[in-house]
């Protein structure tokens, strides 16, 4: 591989679906390497909603934004082919924030070696950012216990599966929502959740109503829109609610408003948002925490896996559409 | 005094003014004792937003409605007249939920002896309800820090102004959101809060990008109304808010919306309600927080005295207009 391919980001989205004109695919030659630099070939690359904050231009998110004219941020896993890296040899898996491209040359930074077998679909889907968001917002926020009722919304997305298996294997009675009867029928038949609710066909205060007859303990947001009400009005006494996601609203150039607070009140409700980088420095936490669950296979996942670089870039709209079934990768 | 009058709850608010239609005064014989009772003529009540969740038929509330034909609840300070208890002797003074009324038979369950000489006023002011709830939302949730900045809505009510002079205290920069000139001057001038919004009359961007030139990292809600969003959009990362009051929404029939939550998540905040009867068990430790800044003169406060129990009715709007000018309460 003497020349490789990489897009990179050249202007904000400004609502509405993301298109080519965003990004510009640029061809460059083979790195060449400085002592201490490794070169990585990239195998997976995951997409996430988490890029919508990247690409944005609100310098008040999480991380930076990605500058324009950069390559497009995103967490990879590949192989060293090459390296004048003490640490790093020819042959070894690695993960981290390699980009929208397929050959990454770095000094290690950020970078972790894979120290198992499993499939790159699985370390992506479970291993990664998925399975961390998921236990650290269920188990810190969310605090689930054994015969409480849980509301996920994005439940057949890749946060949202892993919270409500979490949940199940405790003891919780699991709600999830989704876009579709397929995800539906995935998430109860497959997954083991107790109940599935379609926001776009289904009457959500009827089916909350029969689905959650105790009312709603914990709620894990994934997506906001008009489900986000609904399951408020359900949340009993001393609820919690993690907000992780409100992908409905990403793309709007003026979200929709939120909740009244009078029930925050009335029912001493907690509403706390977080986002993985805070929490870096608990990943061997957080891997210890999952893993056992992974082990005993309660955790099953599926992978939509989509094809070549380009492929990335409409690939981000599944996101707004729900069109994605499973963990959203691309195969380089 | 052979006989006495009290107020009782005969029908429930449905938006909009208190009036007289929701009451009914009667007036009563002094009660006969039995043997454990005791008799407590009451000199000051205490009028609190809390009443409107009180009187409210939503069983989802803190502790249970007011019965309709039950004597309207409330708080007050009074005087032990006749005792055939073994623990209260004529001249005790007591505070409790003596509710509604000039006289009050009880075997004492709920009803605290005040082992101070300190003024019925500055009890009903400081160390009942207001300070109480002023210290555990402030701590429990606003955790706050020295060189950080508050924002307190109703700052020149009952909880505002004591959560703003501990902030001051403490050494945050202290914001307070009021109603009028004179309570923005009061709050600035004679409790030492660094700046003052009227949420009447400011440009309330303008003014708050003028006073939290770096941010807000504690917001105590005591109102909603449209300032909740101004002071919402100026939150810091990782800031606190407590949510105590939302008065300017009480009298809604539906009240308005709050927030989008995507905030919540790039800035990882934390929003919590709260209601003091989950916290009646750590009032011993809320007190022994409180008292040393009374005692070092860092907490003022004013009342504002209505004059006998018929007053309490249309007192109650006070809150709404924002008529009041210190801790509400009423002279018996």
């Amino acid at each position: 591989m003497q020349e490789y391919t990489a897009i990179k980001l050249i202007a904000r989205p400004s609502g509405g679906p993301i298109t080519d004109e965003l990004f510009e695919t640029v061809t460059m030659p083979r790195p060449e390497l400085a002592d201490g630099e490794f070169l990585v070939q990239q195998t997976y690359m995951s997409l996430d909603p988490a890029m919508f904050g990247w690409m944005s231009p609100d310098t008040e998110s999480y991380i930076p934004p990605v500058a324009l004219g950069d390559v497009m941020r995103s967490s990879g896993i590949g192989n060293v082919i090459e390296s004048k890296h003490p640490d790093f040899q020819v042959g070894d898996r690695v993960t981290g924030l390699l980009g929208w491209t397929e050959l990454l040359k770095t000094n290690g930074q950020g970078i972790n070696k894979v120290q198992n077998d499993l499939p790159d679909e699985t370390i992506l889907s479970v291993f990664a950012l998925p399975g961390l968001t998921a236990t650290q917002g269920l188990f810190s926020i969310g605090k689930p216990k054994a015969g409480e009722t849980i509301v996920v919304t994005g439940a057949a997305g890749s946060v949202g599966s892993i919270v409500g298996q979490l949940a199940k294997a405790d003891g919780l009675n699991v709600i999830g929502v989704v876009g579709g009867d397929e995800k539906a029928s995935w998430i109860v038949n497959e997954l083991g959740f107790d109940g599935a609710i379609n926001y776009k066909t289904d009457d959500l205060k009827a089916k909350l109503d029969e689905l959650a007859p105790n009312g709603v303990d914990v709620y894990f947001e994934n997506t906001g829109g008009p489900i986000q009400q609904a399951v408020f009005n359900k949340m009993n006494v001393h609820g919690r609610i993690a907000v992780c996601g409100m992908i409905a609203d990403y793309a709007k150039a003026i979200p929709d408003p939120g909740p009244n607070w009078i029930p925050m009140i009335k029912k001493r409700l907690t509403v706390q948002g977080y986002a993985m980088p805070d929490h870096f420095g608990d990943i061997p936490a957080l891997l210890t925490k999952l893993t056992p669950y992974v082990m005993q296979g309660k955790i099953k996942y599926r992978s939509h896996i989509l094809d070549g670089l380009p492929s990335a870039i409409t690939g981000l709209n599944l996101f707004f559409t729900g069109g994605n079934q499973g963990k959203l990768m691309v195969k380089l």
